[in-house]
C-alpha cells in the first residue's frame, strides 16, 4: 500500500483525513470506510480534495504529492518539501467549483509566490462564499505533459456501477467521445476502453508525440473500478485531468460524490430457480386457460383455438366461472378444482379479476402465470400491478406480462397467445417488449419462413424479463440464437451478467428501442421507464458480447440468418462476384461491417485466375465477369471453400442467360454439400442481382443454409458481419 | 484593397514580393498574377511565406503584420515596429517544413531576444539543409487566442477546386473532422461549412469561451474560394492555423502549392446540344439495330425481340451483313443503306467491328450510338475505346457505353436492351454504371411495381455520363425523380453543376459505390477510375442538393417512394400509432433521418385526446393504443391532415381483429382522398406490424400514394426523410 508513503508528507487536511492518518496499519478498505463514515457523520455528500486523494492513494491510483496548509507560512514550507513548481487550491467542503471561486493558482515557482498566493486564494474564496468553512489551501506537486485524459465512474439506475474513460479537453466534451464499462472491469475490459474512443489514436502518439503507458492507464481504470465496487456509496467519481505519459498516469484532480441512501433491492431468483420455473412455464405439460371461452372474438377463445389448432399435445384445462365444457374440454370453476399439477396458467380475463385468480394459481402451486390482460401500469394502474406482483412473490409465481400477446414455444407446438398459430419450427428464440413489435416478428417470421423455437411477449415486465429468457434459452436445446426487442432494461446489471454468460454459447441479438433522445422520450411515455443513456447501452452490450441490431429489420434478418451460418474459423473474407459493380458495393458493406477482405496470396490469386477470363479481376473481390457459365461459379466457389486460408465467402450473382438464377442457386448448394461431405463448412452469404426470378433463387439458397438476398448487397454482408461480431466476442476467432 | 496597408511595413522579401510591391495601383489580380509568373519563371512550385501572405493580403485574407529581415539588426528593428511579442520564421524557398528545420521561434518579447533568435534560426536552417538558399527571417506579429481553425483549398481530379474548413489541432486530424465545398462558394456555402463539422459547437463558444465571428470566418473562406477560382494554378492552399475570435479571423500561416501544368480539357457539349442529342437518343422515332439477328441466344436477337415485344411503335431497322429480313423487318447491310434519318443506333456486334460500323453511323448523321458490346477499357482495351471516342468526336455522335445492357424509355415503350422488357410505367428514371446493379434495378422495380420512365446503363462512360442524363431528365416531362448508381464521376464538376440546377426541380438520388476505402480499391480494379475521397463526395452532394443513398436498397426505395409523396410544407412531423412500441422505433428513425417530431400544442393535444382512450398517450407519437376500431385511426389521421400546423404524418399500424390490415389500408386511402378533394395533400408513410396479411395492405397503400412497409419501422421514415432532405435543399421548405 502506498498509504505509508502518503504519511511521509505533512498531512494537515480535514478532520476525516487527520483521523484516517491515525489508522496506519489498517487495510486499505478500512481506511476508505473510515473516511466515508466520517463524511456521512458530517452530513456531507462530497469529499474534500485531500480526502479524495487519500482514497486514491490507498487504492493505488497515483496522485500528485500534496498537503494542506492552514497558514501562508505552512504553505511555503510544504511547497519546499514537495518541490517547485506547485499548484495551490482552496480546501473547503462548501466550495466544489474551485476555479470558479478563484481558488486555484498554478505554476508557483518559489516560496514567496506561495506565500502571496495563499493570501490571494483565501481572499477570493471569502468573496465567493462569505459563509464557507475555509479549511486551508492545498499545496500540490504540479504535474502536466503527456496526454490529458479523464477517468471516472457513475452509477446508472439500471446497470449500477460503470467506469468511464475519455480524453480531456473541451473538444472531447463537444464530441461526446467517452466510453463506459460495467464495474468491476477485467484488465481486458480496461484495455478495451483505451481503444473504445474515436480519438484512440491520440494515445498511441501522433505527430511525434510519445505513446502513453497503456498498462498504467489500464491499471488506473481497474483501481477505480475496484474502489467503486467495494464502496457502493461512491455514486460518482471524476479523475480529471489524468496526465497519461510514457512513464505513468497521475490523477491531478479528484472529485468524489457520495450517495448514502441504500440501493433499491430487486427481486432476483437464483439461476437454478429461474431455470426450474421457466422450464415448466415455457415447456409445460399441463396448461390452464383462465378465462377460456367458446365465444368467437373473445381472447380466451382465441387462446383456446391456438392451443388446440397449434397442435399442443399436453393437457389443456379451461377455467370458466360457469361453463362445464369449452371446445370439447372439461371446464373448471377454478384452477383449484383441477386434479393434479398445472405447469402454467394463461390469463385471458379483464385486469380487475386477475388478482383473485392469481391467488388461486398460487394456492395451487402453479409456478407461472402468463398475463395477457392489459390495464395495469401501462394505463396508469401502477397499484394494480404492484398488487399482483406482491401476490406472485407471496406464492413464488413467476409472471409473464401483463399486457402481452402471450408466447409460442414451437418444439411443444405451444401457441399460448391470442394471435395466429406459428408454423415454421426452428432454432431462433425471439422476444419483444411491445405487442406491436411482437406482431411484426410473427408476420416477418412466417413470411420469411424463419425457423423459430419461441416468440415471447414481455409487455410490462412486472417480473419475467430479458435475463430470465436468456437463462431459459441458454439451456434450451431447441434454441440456437436469442433475439430480443426491448425499450428498457429494468435490471440492466442482471441482464448484462446473463448476456455475458449466455453469449459465449449462443448469439444474443438485441434491438434497443428508444436509442436516440427523441426515441427515449417516446419510450418514457410508453412504459414509464427511464430510458438509459444510449452510449452506456452501446458499450455494455459490446462488453457482454451482445450483437446490437440497429433496426427492426436487422433484428429479424440477424435472427433468421445467423443460425444458418457455421461459425467462421478466421477473419479472411473473400468476395466472388459475377458483377464487378456488386463487388464494389459488397466491399463497401464489408468495411461498414468491420469485415476483413483477405489480401490474396499470389498462389491463390493465380489459382483463381485459372478459372476466370483474362480480363476478369482476381485479387479480392474475385471478379469472374458477367458472361460466365455455371462452371466458373462452381470452380471458384469450390476453390474458395477448399483453401484453408479463406474463412468466409460472399457471393455476388449476376443474372444471365448462361447461368440463370436457379442454376446458380443449385450449384452453390451442390458445391456447399460436396464440401460439407469432406468436413469443410464455411459461412457463405449471397447477393443476387437480376430480374424477379432471383427471388426464388434467394429463397432456395436461404432454405439450404446460404443467407441470400435479391436486390441488396448490404443485407447479406450485415448478416455475415453480425455472425463475426458474435464469434469474436465469444472468443471463437 | 488591403494592399496599400501591406506596403506600410518594410517589405524585405523575395524578389517576387519586392517586384510585386512596385506595382501599387494595379488590381489585386494583377499583383497575384505577377507573383505567380515570377514563381513560375524561377521554376518553383511553392510560394515563400511573404509571397503567400501578400497574396492573402490583396485578396482580403487577414494575415499578421510582418516583414522579412536579412540581418539580426533588421529583425530587431522590424520587431519594434510591429510590436512585441513576435514570431521568427526562416524564409527559404528550399525549406517547406520550417518547424522540422528548427526554423521557428515564438513569443520573443524584446529586441535582444529577437537578435539572438535570428542567429539560432539561421544556424538551425544551415544544419538542416546546407545548400538551402536562406533569404532571411520573417518577423511576424504574434497572434493567438480564440479558436484555432484551418481553412484550405485542394484540387480534386474530378471536382476541381474545393475549399476546406476544420478546427486546428492534432485531435481534429485524428478524427478527420473536415468539410469541403466546391469553389467558388456562395456566402451560404461558406456559412454552412461552419456547421458542417462534427465539432461545430466549438465555434459557438463552449465552457464560457466566446463565440467566433462567423461572418469574418465565412468571408475568409469566400476569399480563399475566389483566389483559387481566379488562379487555377493554385493547386493547394493551407491557412493553418487561422485564429478565429470574436473580433475576426487572422491566418497565422500560409502555405500555397502551385501546379502550372495545364488542366486536362474534357469534352463537354453545351446544355442545348446535350438536350437536342439526348432527346433523339432517348426518345427516338427510328432505331437501327446493328448486329440484329434472328438467331435465338444472340444479343442482337434479344434486342430485336425486346424492341418488338416491348411495344415500341417507331421504326426498327435491323442491320446485318447478309440477311434480307430479320423478325419480319427488312434488313440492311449498313445504316447507310437505310432511307431517311435514324435517331439512334443500338450496337449488338463484337467489339472489333464497332469502329467501322460507328464510322458509318457518323456518316449517316445519326446523333447517338448505344454500345452494348464489352471488350473495351474494362478488359484493358483502352486504345479500342479511345479509337471509338475519336470517331464519335469527329462525327458528333454521342456514345452510351460501351459495356452496357442498353436502356429503357417506357413512355415510348422502348426496350433497347438485351434484358427483359420492362412493364410498369411511371416517373422514376434510374441509371447504373454497372450492369449487375442495372439488373438489380430491373428486378426490384418489376417486383415492387415501381413506376419507371427510364433505366439506363452507363458502363464504361466513354462519353454519355450522369450529367448528360440529368440534363435530359431535367426537361423530360415523363420523369419526376432521377436515381443514379455510380462508381466514379469522370467529370465531377460537370455533374455537380448539373445536379445543383436539376435538384431544384426534381429530386436527384445517388448511390456512390466505392465509398469506403476498401470499396474504393475494388472500384479501381473494376473501372480503372480513381475513386474520389468519400468526404468530398459527401459534402459536394449535399452542396448540390443530391440525396445520397447509403445502400442499394435505399436507392431503390427512395426512387420508388419519393415521387409518391407530395412535398411537405414544413418541418412538423407527427407519428400516429396503434403500437406504442412502433412509436418508439419510429421516433428513433425520425432522429436518425433528421426529422422534427412536432412539439404538440396544447389545443391539438386535447383534440387528439378526444379520439383516443384515456390511457393512450397523446403528445407525439400519438399512441391510440392497440385495441382501437377503424374510427380511431380515421379520426386521428383526419385531424392530422386537417390541422395546418402538421406537415407530414407517419403511421404505425398494429394488426388486430378489430381493425384488420386491409380495413386499415382502405381507411387511410379514403381519408387521404377525402382531404385531397379539399385541397389538402401531405406526405404520409406507414409502418405495418402484423401477420403476413399486412404485406397485401402495404402494397395497397403504396399503390395509392402511401409508401408503406411491413415489418419495418425504419424504411418508411427513411423515405420520408429523403423527401425532406430534397425539399430542404431545393428551398421548398
Amino acid at each position: 500500500m502506498a498509504y505509508e508513503d502518503a504519511l511521509t508528507l505533512k498531512e494537515r487536511g480535514t478532520a476525516a483525513v487527520q483521523d484516517a492518518t491515525r489508522h496506519a496499519g489498517k487495510t486499505h478498505k478500512d481506511i476508505v470506510r473510515h473516511i466515508l463514515d466520517h463524511v456521512k457523520a458530517e452530513g456531507r455528500n462530497a469529499l474534500t480534495a485531500p480526502e479524495g486523494k487519500l482514497i486514491c492513494d490507498v487504492y493505488g491510483i497515483a496522485v500528485p504529492k500534496e498537503g494542506v496548509a492552514a497558514t501562508a507560512a505552512d504553505a511555503a514550507q510544504l511547497a519546499s518539501e514537495i518541490g517547485f513548481p506547485v499548484v495551490l487550491k482552496i480546501v473547503s467542503p462548501d466550495i466544489l467549483h474551485k476555479t470558479e471561486a478563484g481558488g486555484v493558482l498554478v505554476g508557483l515557482a518559489n516560496a514567496d509566490q506561495v506565500t502571496q498566493g495563499f493570501a490571494t486564494i483565501m481572499e477570493n474564496a471569502k468573496r465567493y462564499n462569505a459563509s464557507a468553512n475555509l479549511v486551508g489551501v492545498q499545496v500540490q506537486q504540479m504535474v502536466g505533459g503527456g496526454q490529458e485524459v479523464i477517468v471516472g465512474a457513475v452509477t446508472d439506475p439500471s446497470f449500477g456501477k460503470l467506469v468511464a474513460f475519455g480524453l480531456g479537453g473541451v473538444l472531447v466534451e463537444v464530441l461526446k467521445d467517452i466510453t463506459f464499462r460495467l464495474a468491476p472491469t477485467t484488465r481486458d475490459d480496461a484495455r478495451s476502453m483505451l481503444d473504445g474512443i474515436a480519438a484512440a489514436e491520440m494515445l498511441k502518439g501522433v505527430r511525434g508525440g510519445e505513446p502513453v503507458n497503456r498498462e498504467a492507464l489500464a491499471t488506473l481504470i481497474e483501481n477505480v473500478s475496484r474502489l467503486v465496487t467495494d464502496f457502493p456509496e461512491i455514486a460518482e467519481m471524476d479523475l480529471n485531468p489524468v496526465f497519461a505519459s510514457k512513464t505513468g498516469a497521475i490523477a491531478a484532480d479528484v472529485r468524489i460524490v457520495l450517495d448514502f441512501s441504500p440501493p433499491v433491492e430487486r427481486y432476483r431468483p437464483s439461476q437454478e430457480a429461474i431455470v426450474r420455473q421457466m422450464n415448466r412455464i415455457m415447456r409445460p405439460d399441463r396448461v390452464a386457460v383462465i378465462g377460456a371461452s367458446s365465444e368467437d372474438g373473445k381472447i380466451g377463445n382465441s387462446v383456446m383455438k391456438n392451443l388446440i389448432n397449434g397442435g399442443y399435445q399436453g393437457e389443456i384445462y379451461p377455467i370458466h366461472p360457469k361453463a362445464d365444457e369449452i371446445m370439447g374440454r372439461k371446464a373448471y370453476r377454478s384452477v383449484l378444482d383441477v386434479p393434479g399439477n398445472i405447469d402454467v396458467a394463461v390469463f385471458a380475463i379483464p385486469a380487475k379479476f386477475v388478482a383473485a385468480a392469481l391467488k388461486e394459481v398460487g394456492q395451487k402451486g402453479i409456478p407461472g402465470a402468463v398475463l395477457i390482460p392489459s390495464g395495469f401500469a401501462e394505463t396508469g394502474n401502477v397499484e394494480g400491478q404492484q398488487e399482483i406482483v406482491a401476490i406472485a412473490r407471496e406464492y413464488g409465481i413467476r409472471l409473464m406480462g401483463p399486457n402481452i400477446y402471450g408466447f409460442y414455444y414451437t418444439p411443444k407446438n405451444l401457441c399460448a397467445t391470442f394471435c395466429t398459430p406459428y408454423d415454421v419450427k426452428g432454432k431462433a428464440a425471439l422476444s419483444s417488449q411491445s405487442g406491436g413489435i411482437g406482431m411484426a416478428i410473427i408476420g416477418f417470421s412466417r413470411a420469411a419462413k424463419m425457423g423459430v423455437s419461441a416468440i415471447v411477449g414481455l409487455g410490462n415486465k412486472s417480473d419475467i424479463d430479458e435475463d430470465d429468457l436468456l437463462t431459459f434459452f441458454e439451456q434450451d436445446d431447441n434454441t440456437e440464437i436469442i433475439a430480443q426487442h426491448c425499450e428498457d432494461l429494468k435490471d440492466g446489471r442482471a441482464f448484462a451478467e446473463a448476456a455475458r454468460r449466455v453469449s459465449k454459447k449462443k448469439p444474443v441479438v438485441v434491438l434497443k428501442a428508444g436509442r436516440t433522445s427523441l426515441g427515449a422520450r417516446a419510450a418514457s411515455s410508453h412504459t414509464g421507464a427511464l430510458a438509459g443513456n444510449d452510449r452506456i447501452y452501446e458499450d455494455v452490450f459490446r462488453q457482454c458480447g451482445v450483437i446490437r441490431a440497429r433496426s427492426l429489420r436487422d433484428l429479424l434478418e440477424f435472427a433468421r440468418g445467423i443460425p444458418k451460418l457455421p461459425t467462421p474459423k478466421g477473419e479472411n473474407v473473400v468476395i466472388i462476384t459475377g458483377a464487378g459493380g456488386s463487388g464494389v458495393l459488397l466491399s463497401d458493406a464489408c468495411v461498414d461491417n468491420s469485415l476483413s477482405l483477405m489480401t490474396m496470396p499470389p498462389d491463390l490469386d493465380a489459382a483463381f485466375r485459372k478459372f476466370i477470363p483474362p480480363f476478369g479481376a482476381a485479387g479480392n473481390p474475385v471478379d469472374i465477369t458477367g458472361g460466365e457459365p455455371p462452371t466458373t461459379y462452381q470452380n471458384t466457389i469450390r476453390l474458395g471453400l477448399e483453401d484453408p486460408r479463406i474463412h468466409a465467402i460472399i457471393l455476388g450473382y449476376w443474372h444471365t442467360i448462361i447461368t440463370p438464377p436457379m442454376v446458380f442457386a443449385k450449384l452453390v448448394v451442390e458445391v456447399k454439400e460436396e464440401m460439407k461431405a469432406k468436413g469443410i463448412e464455411k459461412p457463405i452469404v449471397a447477393s443476387l442481382a437480376g430480374d424477379v426470378e432471383v427471388e426464388e433463387a434467394a429463397a432456395y439458397l436461404y432454405e439450404h443454409g446460404v443467407p441470400a438476398y435479391a436486390y441488396s448487397t448490404e443485407i447479406p454482408v450485415a448478416v455475415l458481419g453480425a455472425k463475426y461480431r458474435w464469434a469474436r466476442a465469444a472468443g471463437l476467432i
